[in-house]
């Protein structure tokens, strides 16, 4: 496998596609972050985790700013870290080169891995400072353990962060190295766009209003939405116009699905959902707020926007005064 | 329509009666609360938001006591707000009169609007003292996405809330200014009582115990919760004795469903839930104690009552004694 | 029914086995745990409440070290207090001796009692000092409410805790009275293991690390955690290199089941889950970690070890190193 293979022209001609079993690719390269790793070519039939591809990247730990972050080239590293993505059954070796003056690691939720790849310091598993070292994760599809009950599968969208700058990574995290990692099913629909939002102690992707990223897509385009919680703080995530089910994918599975439809949902540190919606869908255009819901989390800062521009991805009537305000806010408890 | 029908001589013909598609009538009057919006008059056909019908209300945001509150006629201004309801596909227009010397607003979840009603000084969507603005608020059903993949619609147990004192309504919420939505599909089952709870910081719907509301129910009836987080702190709603499985209804779905049942969930900042139970059901009639399970918030005022009553109205053995016993109590973190 | 039988000699031959409607036995006797009472024998047909067994069993509320603890012979409590188990449709009458000094009770989530057994000060349900009084349990099977709506039954990870130390039992459950309560369904997978964890405040079970307990299993057996949240704070439980499905099992129900899967959830005050794994599957044996994501409950001490042995129980290379490191580490916020 190619490292780092950005995919940028496949992009549009998988839009709105879902991926099917056995299909020969399934790459998706979303606008909104800075660096993502495509899931890999899906040339496996489905269900199958011994007909998972491995795919190897190297990841670089680095000063970002005043924190530190994870990225995909030397010098290049953001916070959050790219967005990483492979199918049920793919196995990721992740080589980690620490360009710090730390000792830190990479641990991630919702796949496999031995003792070695487990990032903490209980098992001398992390990268002292210039150290390079492989981080091997698997993945695995779901099986019948017995009746109607299946082991789950690896699929979901999960993370991974820094777990070796003290004991659980309390040092790592505040400074920025965290990301989100999506674990597909084949079938799944890919989306358009991606945004990784991670509410980390009063701060979103380490930044406040009116600094925190405006994620943008055009009207009638499928965005995905990876939301992580990190740090010591309660929160929860509000996506102002927009709803998702409380499902593995945010889509209701089948008609007479009785899932919990949610625009409010917790997200306390170490848990992460994902979900996807279509930009503006029966509300329009605009500069929609996503927020923390705790009162004084958003007075304090942590809010952002989704700016959702015209179909043609002209500016809608109104938008730019609302971000002109936004910036103009700091955020103070008012 | 007719705006603010109380609906009662419906109440009791429609009590424990789900509304079928196509049916003329869907109404349901809560003894429970004071003043509510039943849904709107169910001759959509199941399915189609563009069947759903529009219906227009009043609300006045005024002082109630020494905060604010939203009511459905001037002077009549309660905290918790009206119970509003519809049917998925229906619309609401909300003509909100302020009648306070601040600016307010009127925000939903769940349902769909434009920038325009969005409810957010982002938007200057707010009412000035004095000022009468109208916000429209519409709703969707659930459509095919791909496969067994469905875009979920907009039923569910939600609420509304100020959004304009402060950025988020911090000040608005603080005083008062929130009530509870419901969104219905068709065929949903009707409750013949409605409770309205709202964990809002220390308070429940702005008050402490022994002051907290006493919710009534003679055994035996269909009792639908409403529950809403708002404010700065987590917090868990437990209800003693009745318990409710964590779909968008509160039942199971099915034979098999394997979806966790409760009497205890997380009501954190901004989120909601609602369910139905059988007053009583399996337990006998008593004072039910329901409170938030963080212990000093219950400790210190978070607690109130669920009066099962015999079957026919009348006290049950204790229950009045246990009233009492409530009343003399001081919850100051004993 | 025999009180108290530990059903060791019965433990292996039912590892593994689903319990099925009809079956003359269901039995589980955990490892990890002191003491357990074991779920009653299913000679009752499923899904029939009436023909359901009545239990009965003493407990015990003493001093435990500098706390208390509930157990099932005097001078053996422990904290957690024994594990109960019972199936749908059974009853469970627990004569409570309180060999303490203080006032005390037991409450329980999940089950049916009436306000006699509620356990509560409001209700006068009760042990004085030295008192001995019976609480009485009783669980129901789901029934169908209307079409496919069905009323949920008692199954369930649950838990019970002292309501009377205090009007909430918050002393008692600073104290140590707590522990889990298992309802099954008949049919439901037994486990080889059984390990209950209670986040309470900044403690795991009443210990800090590096006393906090450590469970062990040998790989391949299917373990059973019981997560119970407990005091005044927000957490999430995290577990290592494991993962499991947000239903009442923990595993998927159905091949297309799209409930999402978790390796970290809320366990928030009187929340509580329980899961399913099987030690070391796809990751191999070692001492993994489980702990409070919220990172400076981590760091301050709410972590513990999941000890996963070799197949032949022989420990893995490494994992006594991993343990010595845990041992010597003061966790103390670095």
């Amino acid at each position: 496998m190619d490292k780092h293979d950005q995919a940028g022209p496949l992009r549009r001609l998988l839009s709105r596609r879902s991926v099917l079993a056995g299909a020969a690719v399934g790459v998706v390269a979303p606008a909104a972050v800075a660096s993502t790793v495509p899931p890999a070519a899906a040339g496996a039939a489905a269900g199958s985790a011994a007909m998972g591809i491995t795919r190897q990247i190297t990841m670089y730990a680095e000063k970002v700013g005043t924190g530190y972050g994870y990225g995909l080239e030397p010098g290049k590293a953001t916070i959050p870290g790219p967005l990483l993505e492979i199918y049920e059954g793919d196995t990721l070796e992740i080589e980690l080169v620490n360009n710090t003056d730390k000792r830190l690691s990479i641990h991630a939720h919702g796949v496999n891995y031995d003792v070695n790849s487990d990032g903490s310091p209980l098992h001398l598993s992390y990268n002292e400072p210039g150290e390079t070292r492989t981080y091997t994760w698997t993945s695995q599809t779901q099986y019948r353990a017995a009746g109607s009950r299946f082991m789950p599968g690896s699929a979901g969208y999960w993370h991974y962060h820094d777990h070796a700058m003290g004991d659980h990574g309390t040092g790592g995290l505040i400074a920025g190295l965290y990301g989100g990692l999506i674990v597909r099913k084949r079938g799944d629909l890919l989306p358009d766009r991606q945004y990784t939002v991670v509410f980390n102690d009063m701060t979103i992707n380490n930044k406040m209003a009116p600094d925190t990223p405006m994620f943008e897509a055009n009207q009638g385009e499928r965005v995905e939405w990876i939301c992580i919680g990190h740090g010591g703080m309660p929160h929860t995530f509000h996506l102002h116009a927009h709803r998702w089910a409380d499902t593995r994918t945010g889509y209701l599975n089948g008609e007479n699905d009785q899932t919990p439809v949610l625009d409010n949902k917790n997200l306390d540190p170490g848990s992460s959902f994902g979900f996807q919606v279509i930009a503006g869908e029966g509300v329009g255009p605009g500069a929609w707020m996503y927020h923390c819901h705790v009162q004084f989390h958003a007075d304090g800062g942590m809010v952002g926007l989704f700016l959702v521009r015209n179909p043609d991805g002209s500016m809608p009537a109104g938008a730019q005064d609302a971000i002109d305000r936004f910036k103009q806010h700091g955020h103070t408890g008012h």
